[in-house]
């Protein structure tokens, strides 16, 4: 028996990067927070602090910078791709490299004026390594439905008190992120049209259970977007309790909700291509 | 010289409503985040635990859901103001109540589906009491110019390394409260107005300083809405720092910024009518 | 009627200080985050954007780090007055300046290595200006008894439905905050009495209400130290609700509770000296 | 081709549980956060609302609540592998049950007086399936040396700027997770004694990087530990950034230092037995 070091991995997280494009009086903005993580043959630094193989976390701070002048930004994927392409074809010792993005948006004032939209996060996390993934996602999309939801016929053991209901409130808060089948695309375009089908699913799916909701979600993604192979969801079932008014002698018809904050529920799935391509392994963190 | 028990108050913070207004197939959304406090003959409570002149805080807490059936929520001042006003008549040991909302918007996507809206929350503290105060406010409403901002001229002493600037960005999180002349008014209309006068200043403005800015802000706030008699802005100058790309070789004319976390400045400034009734106590918390 | 600018300061905020002090082979820790403001004659930036008056709040971030390099740390408040005297000496248009300091613990491992100590954070906010003015706090120190409380004989109204208790969770977050009535004092020594007080007093009174325990916190903070002539106490009442398992044909005799998040009960009260003497504008704010 | 629904599961995260448990006078305090997430038959509510197959996560958390009072808390591995055992067990439906908590430690003061520790938290996550698989952790716990701690001999390339230096503080916020052989042991012990082993190869390596301390702390962990197959740690690297004094005339000797926020480093790596039993599914999660 001996103890040995395993799988590892190292890099920067969150670089905050803005860049602006100067396009005359015209300005653009891109704002992101950039991760990179970097492995391959690491064993030195570990075992005797040997750090030749090192590439200084400090470095890929550097490269974000200077990249975002030296290609610009353009869509978050593909800086990304750049930059992990960068560091595996440049560093031989590195065998794999991921980078995340999360890109925040700005609605447009005026030439060189901006408003910071709150209301999502667009995201991406690129490996390259033996093969190359692109995953894009959304984070912090919370919709609502006032009704057109209910949950009745569930199991039941002794511990349950829940009552039935044909009509309640459906909130969530969208986490999904999707891979592509092309380490090339209209990402872009891509992205709003994922987002877009989330939206349109989640608005238009009578819901009797927030998992059949998740389901059509991520179906009509795949739909829709051809170049999106699989789609990961975890969706938190924002409770809104009825308020019992009883006591005041008020009735309470879905009129008069608690928000609640925890405990939530927690609805995670993949929806998929039966001939979808194999996934690398970091789909699966 | 004796220990005694000075100005006190308590309370029921962050009480979480959502409200569902049911106008046929076509639904309403109020989201609510109502926090009470009260003051008044409270000696006993402290000195010997003589609760007979307290209203639970549970109370209150039930008091904002009955009275959002009762009464609906409309705007979110004039809630506020039922719920100062009810707390204050009919509990004769209450002298003074302050109650204050966050809003939180949602953006329409179908009858009875809404998309919440992230860039800002809209705010009210109504103190009733021996005068009645209305405040309205707006917080985390994120703006960036990317140019028309320069800093130069300051003061210096020996632990001044700040180069000056003709062209910086900038940038802000406004947090702002306004009060009003009076307890009635359009509210709607006064906090949409007061907060595209806000933005449009901030646009428009060619700034030599975050303290030039926030005059502007408040000025135009004030010159808009005559019902306004004073507003107080809290603006975190957002630095963005330039990066030196000197070392790679590349120019940085401007296009690639760190955006920092801390520190950050802080400009604080009020902005008022020369003729505007006395602020009462509660205005200067 | 004219629209003026009124009262304003500006500063550096959150800047993060790690000062190492190295006795030989034994090293001393100080973790601060140091907040600064300035007021004075400050109308010209704000009408003109004339900044001939405005010392850079840069600038403040770099007499932080160099005095923490010249002078030392020490004591928080007396390295808060340093600076504030700092401001007021050396620029004649400031005639106020406000130091707020956090400071965070960390318990000694070794000569050189330190845990951070994650209980509470000290506090100090320090006024120079006409008058000088020391507060010392403490934040988020979180203090619960299981018993030894209770909630009964409260005012009722038709909204009411808490039930009565001779037994309940009596939990809070202590954020305190008193002022000295000098400029000099064994800072740390009075820190730690405060908080032994604090915790003692709560420890030990059998409490019919958090406005009683509150009392009896500020009464004994102040007994116990003559250099403390006031103190102000906001108390969050953190709820802990009784589940109820008679649906599972079980007891709870105060044994299971659901910690709740919001909404929370907040006592707010000031204990102070019959002949303190005046506190500084600042002390309200 | 055909769009299918993959892997997925459904639970109640963040059930906040206190249990005082009643020894006479004097009292104990559990204070858990429990999330429970359920895998198996759940097809039919995905495809069509039927949720015959899904016992509500309002039951798992009435559940929690139950068993803390029928059995106690205990240790949190064994609560977890109770709550855990019961889904699988009881539900034909429901072929895995991961359940995770996040333990907060409480000081005692009195017979029935706590103060909260914020230094760290404790966390497991037990999974219920074809094994069974116990893992336990800690989060948050911050650990400084002011020196002892090298970084040179790194690699470079043209965005390499980092000096090389041979004195910096090395400072971080563990979270490690480690995966035991079986589903019984004294866990409260095995606990302190990982913990005490992570801080003491932090406190006693001589760093020349933190994958090197990384290497160090799995090591002694495994080492102290027969009960424990793997570890996986995940340190971030809290830059401390010394300050330019320069401009002031003033030296630096590693005594006064920024510090940062973002961007950080992070260093990832497992350190396992070579005839460590394999890994069930969600220790890669």
């Amino acid at each position: 028996m001996a103890i040995v070091l395993g799988p590892n991995r190292y890099g920067k997280a969150e670089t905050r990067l803005v860049r602006v494009v100067r396009d005359g009086d015209t300005h653009g903005l891109a704002d992101l927070n950039v991760s990179i993580a970097l492995s391959g043959d690491l064993a030195a630094t570990h075992h005797t602090g040997d750090n030749s193989g090192v590439l200084p976390t400090d470095t890929m701070k550097n490269t974000v910078y200077a990249f975002a002048k030296q290609h610009g930004v353009g869509e978050p994927e593909d800086f990304a791709l750049r930059l992990a392409r960068h560091f595996v074809s440049t560093q031989s010792q590195v065998h794999q490299a991921r980078v995340a993005i999360e890109s925040y948006g700005w609605e447009r004032l005026g030439p060189h004026s901006f408003q910071r939209q709150g209301g999502y996060v667009r995201t991406c996390a690129v490996t390259v390594g033996e093969q190359i993934q692109v995953v894009s996602g959304i984070n912090g999309l919370v919709l609502l439905n006032s009704t057109a939801s209910e949950f009745h016929g569930f199991a039941r053991d002794r511990y349950t008190t829940l009552p039935e209901t044909t009509d309640r409130i459906l909130a969530t808060a969208v986490d999904a992120r999707w891979r592509h089948t092309s380490d090339r695309g209209d990402w872009g375009g891509s992205f709003a049209a994922a987002r877009d089908a989330l939206i349109s699913a989640f608005v238009n799916t009578y819901s009797h259970s927030l998992q059949q909701t998740l389901l059509a979600m991520g179906t009509l993604v795949l739909a829709a977007r051809p170049e999106i192979a699989e789609i990961r969801l975890a969706l938190p079932n924002k409770h809104h309790y009825l308020v019992d008014l009883s006591p005041f002698d008020l009735s309470n018809d879905n009129e008069v909700f608690i928000a609640g904050d925890r405990p939530y529920g927690l609805i995670e799935g993949t929806v998929t291509r039966d001939d979808a391509p194999p996934a690398g392994p970091e789909w699966y963190r």
